[in-house]
């Protein structure tokens, strides 16, 4: 039977983490979200947008990744020590991925996660008039594959 | 060419949306999260794992949409009207839904998002102890699909 | 059987609003923390250890009132109009009574609830040096009567 | 005379905590809200009111634990590392109990207290449109007994 | 004697706008920040730098707009519905112009002195590193002139 | 060439500080704002005034000093151990001075800086309906100065 460590007899709770060591901790994940391909083509030809979709999805991300624990109800507060946000250029996509490193009690996959999440959910919003078809719907922008992809200690 | 409304000039900005009317507003949201076999089946089997995963979920999902405007940066803060958030089992995952109502001067669409991916993201943090691999690694877990299914005024 | 209009079929949801008026609105809530004697005739005496604490609840209170749809998951975020918080010197207690204005599409009782509750939570963190025994604990105080006096729509 | 350690000549302040220690530290708080008998009888008897309203109550708790700071003025951020709220049935009222555990330079009652009221702030929400009366106004409900039970390092 | 409308009585209050009128507003806030040569002609001359340090003042600007009634007590929530953020080099500091258009009852100048206030404490993080002098010191910096240029209602 | 630590290949980023040293940090920050004369004297001989204006700003300092990370996007959030703020009476204006104390991995200046910033804006916020003019404008009312005094470990 799997372990579901935030629910204990009856109900769900914030696991004490207080007895775990604090160590360096990494956590590495990633997503894409699905574009039209002229919204892409724009994002590749014009610097101007380019720069501001994705410094746009990038801060909002490192906020995020430092909101975590008021978003996701069983995270524990940690002191977030670097975050790195990076995007790529794919085939029908763009890919982000996001580095969180902590000296702390728990890991940071899901501030990792979280940071995904949000740079992907703003690049949405940055090219939304871009993506909506005549009647105001999303028929080709998706966002998928976010997953973690490292998660190490030292 | 696409039309890019947060951009103007050679710069990111928020939208006036003053002139636009108030009116109602509906937007539905859905995404997945692949699990493994044993947790979807633990979650199916068991009262106890099932209501507490899922109401964490929901209730995360419900306090993300009213924080949009926080995480997005060029979101409009708005007056949600109504959100409902509903979870379905799938073939290898669950899935969820959120829809969202305002009477207001711009569509909820990224409130729909935003509530679905936290309540993805709530679940594999509710589930993370049994979705790890014995080197803590998650090569199964995954957030897939993440689309908007209806927007509409009346 | 009573109504709880924030479960609906199998699960909590908020309630969609949309369709009410947007009307004045007023509640207004009170309750009451009971201190040691010597505690309350310190702040009674000096002006001030009691211009710093009320003045710190106050404040406390009234921003808090703006946070209540982030604290209270099925709460709608409204356009609060005005707040006013005054403090009443009791016997052996001091009362905190916040009445909140708005114009908008649902009443503001949990909103002024919130305010007074943190209210009195910042007033035991302004006292609690001077309310804890040698052993750190706090015999003597509590938080009682915490109600709602007065609720209208005009 | 008693101490105020948050007054420093004229003026409220945060005390400097950065000599102190960081150890294990333990706070417990309980509080009830009274409600009417046609409430609790549903409540009760209905495993799906009863699921709801507490886990959004006990989700709530969790996320205000962790808000604390931000809440009350002169509170000091602190790492949380667990946090534990139960409901138990009593005779005219439910109450909550929260028990937050940190290692860390403060003591953590004021988030305890803060987990309780906004527990028990957030049943009476959830049961609202049961405890109204015909006027819209609550005759029957009130918060009560909000107290610290245990605090301790280690 | 001249008004203040936030005192009433004895104590600072939320003054009551429910009964003002819902109209179009619009307010300029505008202030600039004093660096050292090398580090204007860093932003000047390296797109790399002057995109970045920019961007990122800009985006948080936005996101405190919309956060200013949680961070000044006695400020209404309004609906932000526009802002736009920008940046001139001038000789010997960068200034920040902050537009806010709202469809509200109360003035934006406030949310537009924020607007400024954060753009320009986020420049001065971006360079901090070429703004410390041997001993870690910033005899140059400073934020001078924040003032808000325009306000008005149609 | 100056270096920008926050900027690294082609994009901002958080700079990761977890090999830093935790140890004792001090930052002071301070600033003025610049009031009507006749504000200014309503201030000085009217103690409620006055006393509200101050704690007003005060706690909105306070509070906003552990905010500093979700307002600034590049900072690192840092357990905040204390802060002190405090007034002086100038000529022709207000000043505000914020010293802020933690036991740390990174600096507490822009933590000090914010602090300032907010007690200014405060400041500007309860004294608004004294400083317009007919038309509702500020021609008067500035802010000045805001540098950081100090800044050292130890």
């Amino acid at each position: 039977m799997p372990e579901f460590s935030h629910i204990n007899n009856d109900r769900a709770y914030m696991v004490d983490v207080t007895e775990k060591d604090d160590v360096h901790r990494l956590a590495r994940a990633e997503g894409r979200i699905h574009l039209r391909p002229e919204t892409l083509e724009a994002i590749r030809s014009g610097e101007v947008i380019k720069g501001n979709v994705l410094a746009t999805a990038r801060i909002a991300a490192i906020l995020a990744v430092k909101q975590t624990s008021s978003l996701i109800p069983m995270c524990h507060p940690l002191p977030v020590g670097g975050v790195d946000v990076d995007f790529h250029d794919g085939d029908g996509f763009i890919s982000a991925e996001v580095a969180v490193r902590t000296y702390g009690r728990t890991g940071v996959e899901m501030e990792a996660l979280t940071g995904v999440s949000v740079a992907l959910l703003t690049i949405w919003d940055m090219v939304k008039s871009a993506e909506k078809d005549e009647d105001g719907q999303y028929p080709e922008t998706s966002i998928e594959g976010i997953c973690v992809t490292e998660k190490r200690k030292s």
